[in-house]
């Protein structure tokens, strides 16, 4: 390829290439749509990656992102301080205001416990989350990471650690999602949402 | 979404959200994993996009996109200068020159006549293919233009302008792509293909 294409534009290919789930024909599409643009749009695009690498750090309390001190949820004075919903990315915190069913604290790990990828307890933010429970007079965790091997295990671990501080721990609760033929429901899906059924 | 979500980070989703078949959660996708980039490669990225911009413009012979005067193409002396591929975009000298098969010219008119978009000759490089066909001893010029009802317009527009100047003017073969099944070719495709067959 080298020989028949501009070095700056197989640069630029080559970025978009090293995005997750961009492959080599969507980048190459990607690169021309970029020369394509306004040159002050395409200025706009650079910007945009360095400021928000720049400015975006974690929230003091929560660990959500944000390019303030606390973020504007950790900072919304009628928020329910008293309950903390904790997730493993800052998009579970978006994915769960969509629903406006939720109006108390977040707490974001930046992953999950998993021994094959070297992350332990340590590398995520589980002590800031223990230190709010103390000081904080919270009284409800919810534990919402993923319903996977890795969720599960960093759910129950933080839980043990919750209990003893006489916090009450709740999980998500499983079932066959809204809309979904029980045809296509896996056995475990379909086995807990026998187990959690409830009177209607 | 505004009201929790860092107004830098929004702008970076929205950024993404711009570019062609990226949709709203591959855009937060893509922004949360520039944010998690080191720093320096985050800076490549930003730089890769303002660099292309700013560099790569059109060879002044073939309309191919260059960072030089001339693009390697067009300087490469080994090249066949006698026959001219005309294609609609970049990406095609790329899947043609992939092929190894072709080690002639180029010229990319950056699109093809489309009427509905408001497209016409004019706004495509047809002068300065025709200028090169007259004053650079050209014997064939290969119409390369997509398959489709404008590629075949444009192709017999230009045909149409080039055969008075006494060069051979011809056009990629149709017929059934190979490892196709006859039972998925469309019938105008097959027809094309019986049309074209050639002896064994």
């Amino acid at each position: 390829m080298a020989g028949f294409q501009a070095p700056a534009l197989a640069r630029l290919i080559d970025q978009f290439n090293r995005l997750p789930g961009i492959g080599a024909k969507s980048a190459q599409r990607l690169a021309y749509y970029v020369l394509s643009m306004p040159k002050e749009d395409a200025e706009a695009f650079s910007k945009a990656i360095t400021d928000a690498h720049s400015k975006i750090h974690k929230c003091k309390k929560c660990c959500n992102l944000t390019d303030e001190e606390l973020c504007p949820i950790c900072k919304n004075p009628k928020r329910d301080k008293t309950t903390i919903c904790v997730v493993e990315e800052p998009k579970d915190v978006i994915a769960l205001e969509k629903t406006q069913e939720y109006s108390a604290m977040y707490h974001v790990l930046h992953g999950v416990i998993s021994p094959l990828n070297g992350i332990g307890p340590d590398q995520l933010n589980i002590k800031e989350l223990v230190q709010r429970v103390r000081e904080d007079n919270v009284t409800e965790v919810i534990m919402a990471t993923n319903a996977t091997a890795e969720g599960e295990t960093t759910a129950v671990y933080i839980s043990r650690l919750l209990k003893p501080l006489g916090v009450k721990v709740t999980r998500l609760a499983y079932g066959i999602p809204v809309g979904g033929d029980l045809e296509y429901a896996d056995e475990v899906t379909l086995a807990r949402a026998l187990e959690g059924r409830c009177e209607l």
